[in-house]
């Protein structure tokens, strides 16, 4: 139970970040806002800021000099599904249990609400990084994480990945591009979650080379797991109905390599992401916590 | 002649960096970058980073540490028509004459390509900001550049214009709104185009307030002189269907004011404009002359 009421501290911490910092609005304008706030507070794991905050008490620092941050990757990856979900894309119906963003206020504003997301997640952390840097050194890591998400999350990341994905519909994969479109797709944000914060916290190379091994294990163990659960779960408790990668014609770790042998494979990655913290002795207790609770997860 | 050859020769710097920031790739996401390159390079009057580079002549600067910046303030403007065009949004064929993003690369790719270059706008500034900047001054002015650019290119900006726009088709706005309605979706960025490079430069508190009321006013009548071209010219000189507003039942301010009463506002907002750089004296022309071109153009 420590494990979940921790876990669960921390994404209350962003859940009122982002409660905060997309409030309702009553002007002309206010259905852009209504669509942000019903994505955003459409729950979800939160495990992206989770990890940013766990890094940040790794290195002893306090939460909010890394929730900026860290809440911005949670506004890019709720764009990212809104905009995956659109009629043009995946053309889902539901999301997390819950209608998605363009079945309520329609593909266009959708659009819109993912756009300005997007745009939020760094005009939220500029506006963070104007009002808090104080030195020439502070300055510099806030650019250099803010970089690294914006690279993490555009067309050398996340971006190519979604593209790597919509073209290979209905196509057999290799397990190599299958592969580099996972590390893409999910990989890079995950790690930009990760090493971000700890070069908000100055982490030294060797303590960002353990995180980055970490972080590229568990981004890695993350999608085999959801393709396991995406044959084997329900709607009750995935949020979206069985199958619907397999349906939409979609290589997956399960249909390249079957079940027993995905399972296995994350198991082995789960370990190697707890191996990768080592360095870091009993401070890594919760983020190994993670890892596994990953692995184990039913949603 | 002298004009143009000026302002095609600041338009020709930004068409260069953004060619060369923005690559062929042959990895398996190569259709991103032919994607978000087609958009790119179709040509259009580079208004928004030539405001830039003027700017930063008008303070003795050379373009280069603007051009990033300026050029960034494009990719966002660039991605903004490509999600405006969707069949889910305005569902246009034609921009600038040529076929829209996604009547060549599908709808999943063309929302992919304008995220994709709306995030490189920022990923773009801020690898050159952590490249570039030397003194916490400089960290400063940057950041705060890029943190206004954000600001107007999101839902208190440009986002927010295009969710009034959508929200108002087939409604007749009052004189107010639909003002606001532009004030948002091009003025803000317009704006941000020309006080971002004025912050770079170290420009004082009264020059910005100058150069801002130069940028709201020129902002106003290219709407203005947008809405009296739809009616009156044709897609052959437009590069979109004649008429296309009035066809949507949106609120144009030659709907509203009528022909006539627009061009005479279109006058006098230009005169404005030109007014307002009245302190920079002589140095301006190139400036007052951006604010003629746009009344007078016909494309």
């Amino acid at each position: 139970m420590e494990f979940k009421e921790k876990y669960q501290s921390l994404a209350d911490l962003a859940n009122s970040y982002m409660d905060n910092e997309i409030q309702e609005n009553e002007g002309l304008e206010k259905t852009i806002y209504s669509a942000m706030r019903y994505s955003i507070l459409a729950g979800g794991k939160r495990l992206r800021p989770v990890l940013g905050l766990a890094v940040a008490e790794l290195f002893d620092s306090p939460p909010g000099p890394v929730l900026p941050y860290a809440c911005a990757v949670e506004l890019i990856h709720t764009y990212s599904l809104i905009h995956d979900d659109l009629p043009a894309m995946d053309n889902d119906d539901f999301r997390r249990g819950k209608a998605t963003n363009h079945k309520v206020f329609g593909d266009a504003v959708a659009v819109l609400a993912g756009d300005g997301l997007l745009n939020h997640a760094f005009e939220s952390m500029l506006k963070y990084t104007l009002s808090s840097a104080q030195t020439r050194e502070d300055y510099k890591k806030k650019v250099n994480a803010m970089q690294l998400i914006a690279q993490s999350s555009g067309v050398k990341g996340m971006i190519a990945g979604q593209v790597i994905d919509i073209e290979s519909e209905g196509k057999k994969l290799s397990p190599h591009a299958l592969k580099y479109m996972h590390k893409c797709k999910t990989g890079a944000l995950i790690r930009a979650s990760v090493i971000a914060p700890a070069i908000l916290c100055d982490a030294t190379q060797d303590q960002i080379k353990s995180l980055g091994d970490y972080a590229d294990n568990i981004g890695l163990a993350f999608q085999i797991k959801d393709d396991i659960m995406d044959v084997e779960s329900s709607l009750e408790v995935m949020g979206k109905p069985q199958g619907s990668d397999a349906e939409l014609g979609k290589s997956t770790y399960v249909t390249i390599f079957g079940a027993e042998e995905s399972k296995k494979m994350l198991f082995e990655i789960t370990n190697n992401a707890i191996d990768s913290l080592s360095i870091f002795g009993t401070k890594s207790e919760f983020l190994i916590g993670i890892a596994k609770y990953l692995a184990n997860r039913n949603n």
